[in-house]
């Protein structure tokens, strides 16, 4: 990750795809979300859904697993290239989550990052603090899933 | 579930409590959050969590996996007193999601939601909107996971 003086309004990250397939829906959702339309192809063709979709919390849960794999490839190259890692802080939550359409078993979800905002931190010198638009775009371009994150940068060493 | 006409502010609705273990805490974190203060004890020693402690889309799709339990339940006991059981629409998403704490191997949480506002619907009348604060509290009365929630509620045919 840049510093936070290295980032700038409109900075794109896309951090990956994953795949939704019936048995990755069907595991999830018989542990966190057993509703029949998450549960079977049968379940969901009977309901307003239309076909076996994804809990929502298996959508969030795979964007997360995304901007884990990119975070750590990004610390790999760096290091790769004989840099100090840039981490951001941890997540203090996110505000405005939408699950804008189902994601249906054999969808493909790229999860993309858009910088929307950068502060200084009035409280913390050593600290910027960066809000972006997380989103998650399926194989037909709709954009079914979003929130609203913030997170601490570190500032360069001066 | 009541109707919209039978709800009022500051009902209380206790979901239910998931215990958080290393076990199903790690095999989460596996799959969908794979940071080292989620994937073993000595990864959260050496972090600032200061143990080993839930993902937090742990914390969220274990809360899901309570509402839908609670909701069976309820459904059930409409049921078996012979009336016709009520269910909200699926949800567009939430807002203010904060992870206020950590959870840690151990904890268990319990779930609750309150009412703190009812909305007739302009545009569908046969429908009201309630929007309710849901939370989780660990073993010790600290509140660690909060979001607020909306959903449709059926209103009573007339």
């Amino acid at each position: 990750m840049p510093y936070f003086e290295d980032m700038k309004v409109g900075d794109i990250r896309e951090f990956g795809a994953y795949t939704f397939t019936a048995e990755n829906i069907i595991r999830f959702a018989k542990k966190y979300d057993p509703q029949p339309f998450h549960l079977s192809e049968e379940g969901g063709e009977n309901s307003l859904f239309g076909g076996l979709c994804a809990s929502g919390w298996h959508t969030g849960a795979a964007c997360m697993r995304m901007i884990v794999d990119f975070n750590k490839q990004q610390i790999q190259e760096a290091i790769a290239r004989g840099e100090k890692p840039i981490a951001s802080g941890p997540s203090p939550g996110f505000k405005n989550l939408k699950w804008l359409k189902p994601v249906y078993a054999g969808d493909t979800i790229t999860y993309t990052s858009e910088l929307v905002e950068l502060r200084e931190s009035a409280t913390r010198p050593q600290w910027g603090i960066m809000f972006a638009k997380i989103y998650g775009v399926n194989q037909k371009g709709e954009r079914v899933y979003e929130f609203d994150s913030s997170a601490f940068m570190p500032r360069k060493p001066k």
